[in-house]
């Protein structure tokens, strides 16, 4: 398999023409089709090639979105459903061009149940302006990939990040949802209860579908109370096997950490030079725990305890939102702070997950895998989770290194897997790992298949995504 | 809706006879035929009448499974998996005659991973032999229904019970699973990874599909560290609107409470005469908290502080663990103690679940509907997660009193739903729920209905369940 195998989608000229002019008597300027903006939404920030969509419409209700579908599935179009295009698997990508719905104009907040520690939103709203919209109220919304992206955006991928340890991905905060469905007409998943068993969960089956079964109208999330306290800190190991055993005592004992983060020595090396810090430049935990005064101190010393049987230390921490702050900038930054070691590379993200037992193995084997192709890719890891990923810097215009990278991939992905892993902990399968996923889960793609095509006979939502190994 | 309007399912006599002949020569003495064991088979600790298999089959590992699902595929044969028959929906019961699938010999726990806190058995394993062989280990595996049910019948049903407000249900517990699909493959779901992005949740999808799209053959489950503490205790509160407000402010203030119970005047009535204990009756809170010694302390000080708050209290907790199991026995003998308010009655529990803001109102207009009625129905709820039963203690065999039953379940059920909750928090559609499921999710149930009919063509698993309205 080679990073480059798109799946081809054949081309429908004459029914993209006619959507086309129905959506423009429909939506006038709220159809764009200008290059810059086309260009736009394929954009996949990263390695893969740009292909455009046909046009760009800007829905604002759920009627305007089954009037889109509608019109794309009587002349079957494609339609690929578009949040910030901050995606990394070529989700937002237009094989067979088509129509990107770009959701930004449904960006209302529609609900806040503080009391139900629910809300109800539109699919435009990203995770920064509901958090801003929160802000009075105790209340947060945990996920965190990294980028500010739409709700629906990380619904649809199964969106997770750094705290996802303590508060779960997508899959756990979405209670339920609305959805416009390849016949035009609306779901509603669930309700507002938290909990149900009442027939099949098409909430978690639209988590993570990457618009390939519906079009997201709205979405009810689970929101948390803001802790009472916050502390946090930095531990260095001598080893990456030390570092994971840390993790591994950390969550068989139940200190209900809300982050623990592993960062390699080379991602230690670059942040150290890109945010002017001086940590060791030494296989490093970030730790994050939330709870009241007396629990969160607790915590770090139980941490900072079994760091030291582990040989790793000191674990310096604090409760000062400053000093807090300015630490994990730096493991945010660390996306940024990796091309300082290869300025003017593009990056390719891996993204395996692995039960936490295998972390320490897995990320030994892929450093000395990456050492001996002469690749350069630092390591940033949602360790509680067993979730890694490695940015392998490159120049995308050099075949002979975009083969030797293609084929690090295809190992590591093989390599999670055969852990009993998967080669996707959060990203999604998109384009880039479709032909991953057979050798992952076998007939199960089959299975997806049939529903595929049970509920979108036509195949108009984002082709070439997904299920197509 | 009336309850008793079953949906009626066609039954295959030749095809019926062929797989009976097909199973006899394949399975031996392990296909049963006798009257008391088919009707053991078609029970449903409930008040639906008993609808016998015309055999009972005791698969031993996922090949054998494959021989039978074959054969009832082959010959259009209804095949109905069933684990302890604790299901209270009609779940187990066979309408169309043929094969129930027995799972009790399917009883190994495969393996356990201490350090991934996860562990892998098959379905016929009951929770209670999967925590005594977890004993040594330090590990515990939560969710509990009240029955000792089989793993793989509570995660067909989403079970879950008192401690899903800390834990979560069959939906969170099951990491993944492999099925026996209606072609006879093998499907797994996913990894042992702690998350995935890796195609449709096809987990989510089997977990609550009550037995219609697959036979579970086994399940990765996670578990739960032993907390080093446990605290608990007993708390009275003036009105049902008081505990539900100290329930609200438990949640949000972010306490990780284990077990949050609410137990009407009723029902502590029925309490005491049954289990000769002198609580209040008066509306009460069981509950339960989990963390280390200083944390469990702390956390029943704080809900000692909100039950004042609320008029409530005296609070009286213990971390004595013989006073906690007392305490907690009379909670877990509620449904049995109910019958001493009616001796030789039968009981229908019914399991709403609305959001905890609407906890009170629901309650309050249902003990409300039930005094009107001249019913007797005792009310006990997980009120951290919203969702509470009545049980309903009725005459079956008198016709007037059956009518006025069912038709304060629909006024339940509809109110429920008006208040943006299900009609079913926990015990599933089965045969009992399915006429409400379409008055819950509209045009959601059209899209069940289409995966059903792309994954399980000839309709042989589990059928007049579900996915019926």
């Amino acid at each position: 398999m080679a990073l480059s195998d798109l799946i081809a989608v054949q081309r429908n000229d004459e029914g993209i023409a006619k959507v086309l002019e129905i959506l423009r008597n429909e939506f006038g300027d709220r159809l764009q089709t200008g290059h810059s903006i086309r260009e736009q939404h394929g954009h996949t920030t990263t390695y893969l090639p740009n292909q455009m969509p046909d046009g760009v419409v800007f829905p604002e209700n759920t009627e305007e979105v089954q009037k889109i579908v509608r019109a794309c599935a009587a002349h079957r179009v494609p339609l690929i459903p578009f949040g910030t295009g901050t995606s990394l698997e070529g989700h937002v990508n237009a094989p067979g061009g088509g129509i990107s719905l770009d959701t930004s104009r449904m960006n209302r907040i529609l609900a806040v149940n503080a009391e139900d520690l629910d809300c109800t939103v539109e699919p435009g709203v990203t995770r920064e302006e509901l958090n801003r919209h929160l802000r009075d109220t105790g209340l947060f919304f945990p996920i965190d990939p990294g980028a500010n992206a739409s709700l629906g955006g990380m619904a649809s991928t199964r969106a997770s990040g750094t705290n996802a340890v303590r508060y779960g991905t997508m899959r756990e905060a979405v209670l339920s949802l609305t959805a416009v469905m390849a016949d035009g007409e609306v779901v509603k998943t669930g309700a507002r209860a938290k909990k149900s068993a009442a027939g099949y969960d098409l909430t978690r089956l639209l988590v993570g579908a990457e618009g390939t079964l519906g079009v997201i109208t709205s979405l009810t999330l689970r929101l948390q109370g803001i802790p009472q306290a916050i502390s946090g800190g930095v531990c260095p190991f001598p080893t990456l096997e030390a570092a994971s055993r840390a993790v591994i005592a950390t969550i068989q004992m139940g200190i209900p950490v809300a982050r623990i983060e592993l960062v390699n020595a080379l991602q230690m090396k670059a942040i150290n030079t890109y945010s002017r810090l001086d940590y060791p430049e030494s296989p490093c935990l970030f730790l994050e725990f939330h709870g009241s005064d007396a629990g969160v101190a607790e915590q770090a010393e139980l941490f900072g305890m079994i760091a030291e049987e582990q040989g790793g230390g000191p674990f310096l921490w604090t409760t000062v939102a400053e000093e807090r702050n300015r630490l994990w900038k730096a493991r945010h930054d660390a996306y940024w702070a990796s091309f300082s070691l290869r300025p003017g590379a593009k990056g390719l993200s891996t993204d395996v997950c692995v039960p936490i037992s295998r972390l320490a193995e897995c990320v030994a084997e892929t450093e000395a895998d990456i050492a001996e192709n002469g690749l350069l890719a630092p390591v940033v890891g949602h360790a509680g989770d067993g979730n890694f990923h490695t940015l392998v810097l490159m120049d995308p215009d050099d075949p002979a290194e975009v083969a030797k990278v293609e084929a690090f991939v295809a190992r590591l992905n093989r390599r999670a897997i055969a852990m009993d892993g998967t080669c996707t902990g959060e990203h999604g399968i998109g384009q880039g790992k479709s032909g991953f996923l057979r050798h992952e889960l076998g007939h199960g793609v089959d299975v997806m298949r049939l529903i595929k095509q049970a509920l979108d006979p036509h195949g108009i939502f984002n082709p070439g995504k997904t299920i197509t190994g």
